[in-house]
């Protein structure tokens, strides 16, 4: 593993020599965290530039992480190959100090940072701690190296896909007539830990009856009554890596003709998105063949601002499938495709894949979370 | 509720005047909830100045939250009293349409805002919507109105204290012998939510053997074992506010001697620092007399950087109890007393309690987590 982390540190520094930078200091969590193996909370990884006196090998990068405040966890490993330095209690910001190892170092004139990441004041106190550096802005060099996922990251998601099927599986096997919410999702995500992830990818939510498919719908005590839509989306963690699946059923031994009907819709709503999902496509148009469905029944108003979006060291990366979406999707990008329709005081239906991109010679779009989207009556 | 939350803005709004600033735009989640009752992701508080054309009632106060990208909860119900605004799909960051609300509304010149929450970018933005108004620094003005908490905020940390005495207790009931960290964990994490908490205040650490009393563990899948220390670090959140609470016991009949000795050791650090909190200590008192009793013992290196540090809305608030903490404690802030002895392939001890400053008129330091300290042989 560590020579991943060494490569995508050689990326980066080849587009920081290229953009004319000698170094750059990198302090986004998920960032940090893809160029180094690890993401002690605060720490930053200094990439050094390709010229200049001051260095330039994945050897000579540093991961500056803040003396251990007190006894909770941190996530990852670090990569066995990064010089790793743990600043001593009472210490600066790691940012500042990576600053101040920078100038103390010499040979190097500027420092790309992470300005979409970096606060105003600790912009200043770095500023201050290394005046004679000019701080530049790296902008998403890291996230546009994240984009494309390499194999060993579509199996941590495809890993992490499976372990949601699991929870999500066996949780179907149950009664849930007469349960809550709230009891649900716990039960959800002591599966997906039961099942070997690190844990939930985003706080589980289900939803019945009147919320079902609404979104942003927060677990309650409302327990499971017959005839419900019952909706479900979870995710799990793997190595960091996150994943999402939402689903939803209908409770009892039959559901009502209106149900099905809306189900349909979402259904084929999700599966244009999913057949759109080329090598090539805009972002934008998978986003509209989704909608357009929706849009053909009537559903226009109130819909959210996403069908879908990147997944990855975070939950929600880039690319985003929205309507103004302006770039493309490339081979080896995961997403996911979920579109929904609620409607106020009946409820609704949410259905959510994830899934890598992949061109049509492989086999077109390599569906991760597996879990039957037929219409099930539990 | 929207009363308290509408003082809470009046207070803000006299510190602004005071600061000569028209308004303020807060965005740092836990302020954004402290000040409106909600923290939807990525919104925005404006409160609107004293002085000036453009308001300065709590009325006129706004909440702008982004409009909602895809199915996932946000935490907590908004103040019915505060004007809440949710952006359009596609439409901006609500910290940048707070800016361009100010300039349409007029009135005011300045706009202060949290230099350390709004990255580099974010703040270039605000300066381009509003290229006539000022930016000043708002500090950390909203962190020092949550120092000291108010009867409910406390109440709900005495509610979220009680959830985790509850899970812990249970757990200690149940055989622990043959057990994985792992599994601990996540029993615990799923009592406190049976328990009616929202979840947990951050990951739950369970130790067991060589790792016992080691900050910052994460849990495994070594299994409890006759003769082990075991320690246990967990919180509740109840309605956002998060507790602490860290125990040690001893697998098996009879604790070694060495494990007595260590264990009495850390009992009467965390004694000494619990019994050091009186309105008026310096923090860095506290930190002082609970590190000198171990320092007496030969531990002195490998420290934690804090003995304690507060709680509120998040789980590492101001205060910081640590060796060069400059302020004062004052009635009615909860703060955590932690502090721990490790030996490297022994195991070691960490006892922690939340505690509520009080004077000592009113019966002392306030222990929320009432868990015995007794060394239990489980």
């Amino acid at each position: 593993m560590a020579e991943v982390h060494a490569n995508r540190r050689d990326r980066l520094r080849e587009r920081c020599a290229a953009m004319g930078g000698a170094a750059a200091l990198v302090s986004r969590p998920s960032n940090v965290r893809y160029l180094s193996g690890a993401a002690p909370a605060g720490a930053v990884v200094l990439v050094l530039g390709a010229s200049g006196g001051s260095g330039g090998s994945s050897g000579e990068d540093l991961l500056l992480c803040p003396a251990p405040l007190s006894g909770r966890p941190d996530e990852g490993q670090p990569d066995d190959a990064l010089r790793t330095r743990v600043l001593p209690p009472g210490s600066a910001d790691p940012a500042v100090a990576a600053a101040e190892h920078m100038a103390a170092v010499g040979g190097a004139d500027s420092l790309a940072v992470e300005e979409h990441d970096l606060t105003v004041a600790r912009h200043r106190a770095l500023g201050a701690a290394a005046p004679g550096l000019r701080l530049a802005d790296l902008g998403g060099a890291v996230e546009q190296l994240r984009y494309v996922k390499d194999e060993e990251e579509i199996s941590c998601l495809r890993i992490a896909a499976e372990i949601a099927d699991h929870a999500l599986g066996e949780l179907l096997e149950s009664i849930l007539v007469g349960r809550t919410e709230r009891h649900l999702a716990l039960e959800l995500e002591r599966r997906l830990v039961d099942h070997g992830a690190d844990g939930r990818a985003f706080p589980t939510s289900v939803a019945t009856g009147p919320d079902a498919g609404r979104p942003g719908h927060r677990p309650t005590d409302r327990r499971v009554e017959e005839g419900d839509f019952l909706s479900v989306c979870l995710g799990a963690v793997y190595r960091g890596y996150r994943c999402e699946i939402g689903r939803t059923f209908v409770i009892g031994t039959s559901p009502a003709a209106w149900q099905i009907e809306l189900y349909d819709l979402v259904f084929a709503a999700q599966r244009a998105g999913r057949e759109a999902l080329v090598p090539g496509v805009l972002c934008g148009e998978v986003d509209r063949v989704a909608r357009q469905v929706l849009g053909a029944a009537g559903f226009t108003e109130g819909q959210p601002t996403l069908t879908g979006h990147g997944v990855g060291l975070e939950i929600d990366e880039d690319p985003k499938l929205a309507p103004s979406a302006m770039g493309k999707l490339d081979a080896c990008v995961p997403v996911t495709v979920e579109p929904g329709v609620h409607l106020p005081g009946r409820g609704g239906v949410r259905i959510d894949d994830t899934l890598v991109v992949r061109p049509e010679a492989d086999g077109g779009p390599e569906l991760l979370t597996i879990t039957t989207k037929e219409l099930l009556a539990l």
